[in-house]
């Protein structure tokens, strides 16, 4: 068969109204051993197409070994080295756990996890916390005293709390926040600013019942510290992508993306019609606004997965809804309004509950097809954070997803499906 | 002096740079009778310029003869009318008494009120409570015992609740969260959607210190109440907007507007060197859009002050900040950009907090220049809600301020400095 051919078409159609009919709820908050698939109490989780231990460097390598000592899978760094390559601990790609990473996006199995499902089909996703707005965070490749303190308050101190909220609500309908948050100035990437407020307007009755039965000094705890970061949306966002993403997956004959993924060495897409292969390739592009102080030298690779996001219609494919991104990641409304529109050259629908008011509540563009990407020779756009050489983020700005993934992937549906 | 004489620019730029320098805080919740200056146990306050008793009909009559029975005033509408025609209750009009009002604006001295107040003048403003999204509202020129309910409800259980939250927060700066709000979506006036949730978060840590204290149902119901309205900022809005306009007042020679206020019969507008003299004309053009089943003969007007909001800066002067308003008031994206692009010519200056994302954070136009109107011709626009016969709200959309206002608001001008 042909990339045109009616059958590649409408399974593309076929992923696309899977993707989108995804209605993410977030249903628990657990440690990550009790309940993401496949985790073990000597498991970590990190970002990318997964690589062998020794292909791992400077920040992603870091928070891995941090993680094992964070964990008590090891009391050094070099006794984490020598598990991590004896296969004592068990290094794992989020992707293959029903998880999205951060950034360098570590797991380990007492961290608490936001657990995301769609009630239609079961589907379920998975992400850890946002550590505050600190630029020393474990995800970033930092790792200290205060960083395991924070890491303990959010096990310790916010997780039950949110664990507790989430019951007392029956659960809490993402896409209702989504879609609002689009209504609002979010793009749910880079942008979470209305949804992280919504999300404390929706949970503040359970917080009010929880104070009343004597749990207030930690309900205030609780809502002080979200309350504090426009960030601590964006977990939710991702999950909700992933769970959305993996309703698209296993589509035969579709060359829908499902997932793009960063690693300190690659970046790498995996394609609904050729299951949980990575066609992998170069680090992507980046258009950067970069903090007071720093260069684009100062920029290291160390893995990303937000960009779940752009896989299901947000982020950089909801751009024209969030033009207060403009002064952080660079560049001006009309620029935003073009990257957006190019992005509908691209996909394959519009998303029936992501509309984008400035371009008259058209849905936004949902489901990436490789060939489309191909054809037309423009890439995927992603609201990007940028994290600096030693630790912590160092700016924003837009990232094209390299081409060269893309060849891969058509040259791997190829094999699959014939030319 | 001619119209462009430079003491007169002088003066709008005095006028504008006190309207922007205000920066209003929410202070107190108290009853209109304890805290508005002026007001007496047997006052109603009814938006517009002041009309002889007799000349108000329709929903504003009967609002505020109806508000006379609510305050116990008089036992029936009949009675409510000799007592009226006698004198013995007071009639007056809001923007006498520090006050603004949404569409009838019937204050009366047991209805709490917003106390807002700028610092630096210690200008107060204040603003009665949103009854909630029922059709049935006083302020709409409804009245029974659903609307007598409401209307306890926010004197016994609401502002007691928000009066305790302000003394614990020690006050609510408005201004920040008029300006966030800006970049998500609000335009202040039609659109308070974000403002609302902004607030909410700002009084929740007082709600759960309260609930902490055993206060626990009021401060949930309180909280319930709010967050089921996105319009309950607008109160807010209008009080922080009358604070504003307020310093601007009484600049001499400037000709710049420092209100603008609908009554049964009128448009009326007040300029800052002519005083608190009303410059009137004839009712608002409009461009509406009706809610189902509804026809422009269907509006009335009953009054409306909540264009304070476009007297400094917001509402239509900031639509380009709320794009989801389209479906809400008619138009397209590009039809908002143009008008709110359109009011940088007939106003002074852009205002220093106020920044409208879309047009790359550009200060929104601030500061009615009579004379620019007249010279150009464009209208003040106003994002509004429109009342129908019979009471309720029956849809919204852009209203011009009647040119004849103008015209007579600088002759009223000329008088007093000669031309």
């Amino acid at each position: 068969m042909t990339a045109s051919d009616p059958r590649r078409q409408a399974a593309n159609r076929e992923a696309v109204r899977r993707m989108s009919a995804a209605r993410p709820v977030l249903v628990e908050v657990l440690p990550a051993g009790d309940v993401v698939p496949g985790m073990t109490g000597s498991t970590i989780l990190t970002s990318g197409p997964p690589l062998p231990w020794p292909e791992y460097h400077g920040g992603q390598r870091h928070a891995i070994l941090s993680a094992a000592v964070y964990e008590g899978l090891a009391k050094t760094l070099d006794g984490a080295d020598a598990a991590l390559g004896s296969g004592a601990i068990t290094l794992a790609a989020t992707h293959d756990h029903g998880c999205v990473g951060s950034v360098a996006g570590i797991y380990t199995a007492s961290m608490p996890v936001f657990v995301v499902e769609d009630p239609d089909t079961g589907v379920r996703g998975f992400c850890n916390m946002y550590e505050g707005e600190s630029r020393k965070r474990l995800n970033y490749g930092v790792f200290d005293d205060d960083v395991r303190a924070g890491l303990d308050f959010l096990r310790d101190d916010l997780a039950p709390v949110l664990a507790d909220a989430v019951r007392r609500l029956g659960g809490v309908p993402l896409t209702p926040l989504i879609s609002r948050a689009l209504r609002m100035g979010d793009e749910l990437h880079s942008r979470n600013t209305a949804a992280t407020t919504l999300f404390l307007k929706h949970i503040t009755p359970a917080l009010l019942d929880m104070a009343a039965a004597g749990a207030a000094p930690a309900a205030r705890t609780a809502f002080d510290f979200l309350a504090q970061s426009d960030y601590s949306f964006l977990r939710l966002s991702m999950a909700a992508s992933k769970v959305s993403a993996d309703c698209a997956r296993d589509v035969a004959y579709s060359s829908v993306v499902t997932a793009m993924s960063i690693s300190c060495r690659e970046f790498g897409i995996r394609v609904s019609g050729t299951g949980d292969v990575w066609h992998r390739g170069s680090l992507p592009d980046v258009d950067c606004q970069l903090f007071e102080g720093f260069t684009p030298e100062d920029i290291e690779w160390m893995g990303g997965e937000s960009h779940i996001t752009e896989t299901t219609g947000l982020g950089g494919f909801a751009q024209a809804a969030a033009f207060p991104l403009q002064h952080y990641q660079g560049g001006d409304a009309a620029a935003m309004v073009e990257m957006n529109t190019r992005m509908y050259d691209i996909t394959v629908a519009e998303h029936p509950e992501y509309l984008i008011p400035y371009l008259g509540f058209r849905g936004s563009p949902v489901g990436i097809d490789v060939f489309r990407v191909l054809d037309t020779g423009i890439q995927p756009v992603i609201d990007g954070g940028l994290a600096g050489r030693g630790g912590g983020q160092i700016g924003a700005g837009i990232l094209r997803a390299p081409m060269d993934c893309f060849t891969a992937a058509a040259e791997g549906w190829t094999r699959r499906y014939g030319d």
